[in-house]
């Protein structure tokens, strides 16, 4: 096997990512996550268009997190993703981010797979599934954000 | 005349409004101000929905706003919303944003009403132009947040 | 016993609340929950001014949240917080997010005292941490966010 | 006279920018245009913190935006930013988002130097007004955010 089962995406912190107690805002860690499984589903051909153009949608059904440390203003921090399983119409996710060798959070993920229209569970088509199953990313490959 | 042409709108700094200078993040006024105008279009009965619904949406086409002192954590807020012109497809305001009598920020908006598919201007209908320019709320009638 | 363990929140979906889906985006329950807590806690005589003047913070260390339903635009939605318990630094919560008779989402909250300097775990003051184990809101003195 | 007094910024538009309209929602390009002056003042040397640390804070005191075409989920956009003016302790700024050669938005921006303590105005430092007048970036300098 070659290359890595975990996905990298860097991103810095920006005023907008802080509040008034001088961190980054706890919620915006899920922004961050979003981000890096947008990315992710980039890198296998699947932007959001070409999933809203199948008249589907990827919905979060269920996040446990954890904060561990304090990120702050200027930080580059690292948000990994990586592929636990795909079921049916749900696809599970192990995340984190990191701030050089400390994780800062991390959590696992619910994603559901519905229509656009009902938010009806759909399906994840056949080869999106497999390609989420056996995806595997070089180092060279991994997407930065070259802040 | 009865009643007043401003409308005012309530509302309580939070946390996720703030950023780490300590201060309401300067792009959340602009978040605060179309909060204001929501609800002044929903007292004269119409709520996003039942714009949505005739194919129809107000989007932001010009803003300018001065920011002279900042707001904090757990400050209480009221916004107003003024319509200076309701004119074809656009409609101008002014609002500002109080803290006690101090103005923390004041502008102008230029507002588009545009068909919700293709976003080309539309006629903003007869009567809702009407409404607009001549609105009045009484202060038993204004809109209250209250935290 | 008179009066509910549980506080309750009201609130409005506005359009910075919603994201490309139609729905609210579901980083924003988050949001409304913090609201939620914020309140309680200056139900209590807690505001953030009067916990950050003893040098204290509150820090969410781990969230569990379970989507069930999509809320949207110009929905009107009931937060609701219950202190599950309150020991030495930490605190935990249910939350959950309603709309009439249908829950949105629903979650438990585990929260730290820190304080503002260097975030290390402090003891919740015991008068604090007496008054959250014992609180009981009468539904008049739920706190209505009249929008 | 080599390089280019305008400085660049690409971004990507993720869900969280975006509104139930389907298009970004318009206060995020504020957003966008402040991560391109944090990048161009990193690009001098000058990170927030190094900002911070001299008890210097950047606020923005006066913002005139024009919207011109709504960006989309997943657009790639290039954000700019040339400094017209540094005096005393103000600094205007002319900004645009772009996406391919269509403008989306633009505008301009005065910024004031302030103490962080008490946000009282503040001149900006005379290197940093110098380097700001002259700066000229490479067009190979220019910082590519590369999702």
């Amino acid at each position: 096997m070659v290359g890595n089962a975990e996905f990298f995406f860097k991103l810095r912190v920006y005023i907008e990512d802080t509040d008034a107690g001088g961190i980054v805002y706890y919620v915006n860690y899920l922004k961050y996550m979003e981000r890096c499984r947008t990315e992710m589903m980039r890198s296998l051909g699947y932007d959001k268009g070409s999933i809203f153009n199948r008249d589907l949608m990827f919905v979060v059904r269920d996040v446990a997190i954890q904060y561990l440390k304090p990120a702050r203003l200027d930080d580059e921090l690292m948000v990994s993703a990586s592929v636990l399983s795909v079921r049916g119409a749900a696809m599970s996710l192990r995340q984190s981010v990191v701030r050089a060798d400390e994780v800062m959070a991390q959590g696992e993920l619910k994603i559901a797979c519905v229509d656009s229209a009902g938010l009806r569970p759909r399906r994840i088509p056949k080869i999106m599934a497999q390609e989420l199953r056996e995806a595997h990313w070089e180092s060279g490959e991994m997407l930065w954000n070259n802040n």
